[in-house]
């Protein structure tokens, strides 16, 4: 539209119409049935994205409250080792500095395979609750969570995933992974308004509820308030009435389906920079994939990064640079949530026409390469 | 609305419909200039109604969160006074026993004086902090703010001021008072969503800021953030956009008129209540009032709270009863926000109308009386 900016971002992403109206109604009281409705139907229709039985806890937060509040609550005292492999993973890492006994990285450069053997030898070692970032935006990689839920059963640990960008756009099975706390974000494939986020927890998690919790964050009170349909403290009702109506819209489209509209918009975008002889930034191998809903893409020598997002702006498009030490040298483009077939055409065409006027010799039409894949 | 039921509680309150209509935008990117011209209009017109020159932080989280950060980064390890006479004192204490280092309560029954001679004599024995809601809606009483700031500075204890329900509706001198942090709540006397707050910090604060603080609610993250027009995490995008129309519509209405028409308000209430012969809950002395935001009135014998919410509801609007140990023994009326006369007028009658219902043989008509006061 003329007066907004197409956002092919890794979040926040365009909601749709039914969406935002949502938010336009008037207050009500939230300790009344309606809300009570609102977050069991949010509940219901929040599991089989989580692909878990648990109940969700929706939290007032962004993405990093739950974050926080599946560390602080449930690895507190403990040893934990935090998977990490760009930025997000990182935080994780951050954060169980705060709460854990002792939190150790097991480290790989950005965007490339983690070193699961040195997690496998660390969990002979004792050690008791391991962090992942599922779908890791900052590199645009998908990690191996079903392997690390593998390792954390074998040897009896919790698994604490980050599925925040992954959840409702590609395949999570917290359950059958063995996942004990699941995390998703309301702005990325879920494409709901920013502000909320939601975590699942296992009764293995329950039972290592830490005795110190903090006051806003604390998931046990959650867990109490849900029995009689309430939160515990006073939510930001406009947000959960949006995030019920994205999450009927998901129901209405399919879960299977939308996951395979995900995969199929990542794999448009991948084919565009494969045609325009660009290098895909994550190393994949057995376990690590692309990512199904962020295509991070190498810059070639001599394109200036604000110049090119900025021509890709003159378009009414947004799309991401790379974080803290990438900063400069990828790009990443974001196909989550409500965007669709129309969305992926325009931000692959206005990137290829971005690169030719910044001088980059295309080797062939990326928008072509797109197109093919994504015809239906 | 025949729709709609009008909320004439403390929070949360009807919202503008300007407020409303601001948050069914397109979703942004929280990084760019846009979200950050919403963050620095916020800021400058939430200072006035702080009372501060200190800089305002904007939490994507209720109350409590904001809460919780105060006490969290600026009373860790700290002992701590909190000073108890309603349900939000309780969860101030609550919070400082997590973090403080010693936490005491000083506490008077709900909706009484508090025991300040108690304080000082504590301040005088080396406490560090002080904790207090100006506004305890729970009670409806108006603490004393500045006389509590006065003891403060006297024996250089800092000062966490929860003006969650006061803060644009009644007069708040943070700065004067001495109140080094300084807490509101969006869904209250704003007249925005819920699930936003903000907190100020004085320089004093700064200068006690905890070495280890929690993640989402680090406010030093905040500060820095801030510098950048940005936050420090995904903020509530459509929340804080609303807020920044509830703001504006302040700044139309202009602070004095706004401060008038909420003690307007709720002295028309008040009239009604002494009109039916019904008493106020909390008593009042040379340092605490009614407050001039919310009402509680003591149910006379035999009537029964959830009947008479439940009559009151039937006329379409929904008032508060009491919380806790007072849950059945009173009702709360807020006037706060939006709402004005037509809406107090309203709230009066339906209250009375229920009365005689239930058997209550009024004094004289509460609804002429509130009418009086109410005359502009």
């Amino acid at each position: 539209m003329q007066d907004e900016t197409l956002l092919m971002m890794p979040g926040p992403v365009p909601m749709p119409q039914r969406v935002r109206m949502a938010m336009a109604r008037q207050a009500i009281n939230h300790r009344g049935a309606e809300f009570g409705e609102c977050l069991k139907d949010l509940n219901r229709m929040l599991k089989p994205m989580f692909g878990t039985e648990n109940d969700i806890m929706v939290i007032s937060g962004s993405g990093t409250a739950a974050m926080e509040a599946s560390v602080a609550n449930f690895c507190a005292g403990k040893k934990v080792a935090s998977l990490v492999n760009g930025k997000f993973g990182e935080r994780l890492f951050k954060i169980s500095e705060i709460y854990a006994e002792e939190a150790t990285e097991f480290k790989s450069e950005w965007g490339t395979p983690l070193p699961l053997e040195e997690l496998e030898k660390a969990l002979e070692e004792g050690t008791e609750a391991v962090t992942l970032v599922h779908n890791e935006t900052s590199a645009a990689i998908k990690n191996p969570a079903e392997e690390v839920g593998r390792l954390c059963r074998k040897y009896d640990a919790l698994f604490i995933m980050d599925g925040i960008t992954s959840i409702a756009g590609d395949e999570v099975l917290a359950d059958r992974w063995g996942a004990d706390v699941t995390v998703v974000g309301s702005q990325k494939c879920l494409a709901a308004p920013a502000g909320l986020s939601a975590v699942s927890a296992s009764e293995k998690a329950w039972e290592n509820l830490a005795e110190k919790r903090p006051f806003y964050l604390d998931l046990a009170a959650y867990k109490k308030s849900a029995a009689k349909d309430q939160t515990p403290f006073t939510p930001a009702v406009p947000l959960f009435f949006a995030m019920r109506e994205a999450c009927r819209i998901i129901e209405e489209e399919g879960l299977e389906n939308r996951i395979a509209r995900h995969k199929n918009m990542a794999e448009a975008v991948r084919a565009a920079a494969g045609a325009w002889g660009l290098e895909l930034f994550c190393q994949t191998d057995k376990f690590h994939t692309y990512s199904n809903t962020a295509t991070a893409i190498s810059y070639p020598d001599g394109i200036i990064d604000s110049d090119f997002r900025g021509a890709v702006k003159k378009y009414g498009i947004e799309i991401s640079g790379g974080q803290d030490h990438v900063k400069g040298k990828i790009f990443r483009i974001g196909t989550m949530g409500a965007t669709g077939i129309p969305e992926v055409l325009s931000v692959v065409s206005a990137a290829e026409k971005a690169l030719r006027e910044l001088g980059f010799k295309v080797e062939s039409s990326g928008t072509e390469a797109a197109a093919d894949v994504l015809k239906i």
